[in-house]
């Protein structure tokens, strides 16, 4: 027997990268239930050979569905997850809207499996560039425990969804044929730029901090259960479409050295080590589209702290940093 | 009476903003010497409304030279620092030949300029990434020592050369036509990337740092004359054309708060702070461009060290990260 599975979000770009993941993946569903706005409502897809039709979201989309992947906004989970979990589902959301509430777990299934068991109907898939972080940094906190994190981020546009992609190739073109272009989702140009902000016109709080910093420093410590752990975050959107890169500075309780920092992550499942520089090999993000996998590499010793290193971790955040994520919990639900 | 200036290496991305910025600044040159090599020798350039004709550089090529603007390599500085010098000619070196011989200064003039005074004929002018962080640095290091610096760069292709720039303009069309494209100076596409690399197949040492990062470690010690600063530096090349940003984190042996921090930056010669996150006010890259000041912003208290700040800061590389920085440093010659 199956399980019904929905999709609420069919149509975004994590929604579609959640239906080509399940298929990927051969997860046991009988049903995948794709539900959008009403703007989208009778759209067909083809899945597994077969034409679904995109059904309009409404609280009662909900009847016989056992798991619910959300990835609609904030608001829709708000508004929609009641109404799942009383028709039985459980939700995974992949917004940030029960990310930080208190009986929702938050997880990482390489990381904080054991979190799962504690859901009381929805649990939360953590913000992309958190994900990728804390996945690389769990097999050298289980050597030593974490200190501090310095990160900053190089994220792509498609993490503001497939209208901000098209928005930086249209603005590529029109710059490169020296026209004007424009905008609707960036505050400023991100062709050929660096945004030192993630999110819209109120991303900055009183702190100075994006909302997109503050996820990596308070989602770090709720995943890791340790309030201690410190996090400073710069995130940075830059023009690449798929695929977010980290620089991470790492401070441990006790020194880890180079190698053992390689072997630890090489056993860890879903890391791919690719740390070579004299043959110039080390994680991008033209390389980790489409793949499941987080990528390490240029791990080296901090020059500045003998228990510190310092490292560059790449993924493909529609995938691990979305899709993948949620999937892999809803496996460890069935 | 004005000062017979030669640059060497006038055909390149750095020589054609010596220029500009000897006109721009109202150097007073009486002879602008243009030189290159043989390749280039025999080409005119316009200068104050003047066709120059490009010399080739020879052993000889200095005589009457008081001011030698040298951005042609580190090979071509070495060969042809001591026949400039001989003929009566002080080096402003912008390669890295000299940068770390105890005997040559390394200057920012904002930061260091009683170096000057030293020099035996060369002044070298430091690395583009390094300038622009220690000149923003400084007015903070007059308030307290800095103990540790932790910094990712995000850098511009035309710190690689002109060619570089015209091989990311054909990548990036290549790819959204959906093309292939045969790269010559890259080691990986640039295009809608990141790479974690800076400098060439022989960049990384055997630390697994790159030359591009021991340069921000070395350099900031020196400039600053206290080897004390520990640095830990990441750099990483991003598909923009012209414009360095870098994600700061700084530990001072006192707190700072944000406010003396953003008082003593805009005091401070040639910096601009703009920061007013409510408004989306930060630096970018795109905005840099064209201009001799380096912008500082995201100034905030580094929420994992009391003592520490982050902050973002741009500069146009081929500017104060380098013609700019050069002729500053011949201005204070004259």
């Amino acid at each position: 027997m199956g399980v019904p599975v929905a999709i609420v979000g069919a149509t975004g770009a994590v929604g579609q990268e959640m239906i080509k993941t399940l298929i990927g993946r051969d997860f046991p569903a009988d049903e995948i239930r794709l539900l959008a706005s009403h703007r989208s409502a009778g759209k067909k897809v083809e899945v597994r050979g077969e034409e679904l039709e995109i059904q309009e979201l409404t609280h009662d989309s909900f009847e016989g569905i056992k798991i619910g992947l959300f990835s609609a906004g904030g608001s829709i989970s708000k508004e929609f997850a009641p109404p799942a979990i009383k028709a039985g589902a459980v939700v995974v959301d992949n917004t940030s809207a029960f990310r930080m509430d208190e009986n929702t777990p938050l997880v990482v299934p390489e990381v904080n499996p054991e979190a799962i068991a504690e859901h009381k109907g929805v649990i939360a898939n953590p913000n992309c560039s958190t994900i990728q972080m804390v996945q690389a940094l769990k097999p050298l906190y289980d050597i030593s425990r974490i200190k501090r994190i310095i990160v900053s981020t190089y994220q792509a546009v498609s993490g503001a969804g497939a209208k901000a992609v098209f928005e930086m190739q249209e603005e590529t073109k029109a710059l490169l044929e020296g026209g004007t272009f424009e905008r609707n989702i960036f505050p400023y140009q991100i062709a050929f730029n660096a945004l030192p902000q993630i999110g819209q016109k109120d991303a900055f709080q009183e702190n100075g901090y994006t909302d997109e910093e503050m996820k990596m420093v308070n989602e770090t410590q709720k995943i890791f259960s340790d309030p201690d752990i410190r996090v400073a975050a710069t995130t940075v959107r830059i023009p690449v479409e798929r695929g977010h890169s980290e620089s991470v500075n790492v401070e441990f309780e006790n020194r880890i050295t180079v190698d053992e920092a390689r072997e630890a992550l090489a056993a860890f499942p879903g890391i791919v080590v690719q740390d070579d520089p004299d043959n110039q090999v080390y994680p991008l993000a033209s390389e980790c589209v489409g793949k499941y996998e987080t990528f390490v590499g240029r791990i080296r010793e901090d020059l500045s702290c003998e228990t510190a290193l310092n490292m560059w971790i790449v993924s493909d955040n529609l995938l691990k940093g979305a899709a993948l994520n949620a999937v892999q919990i809803a496996e460890k639900l069935v």
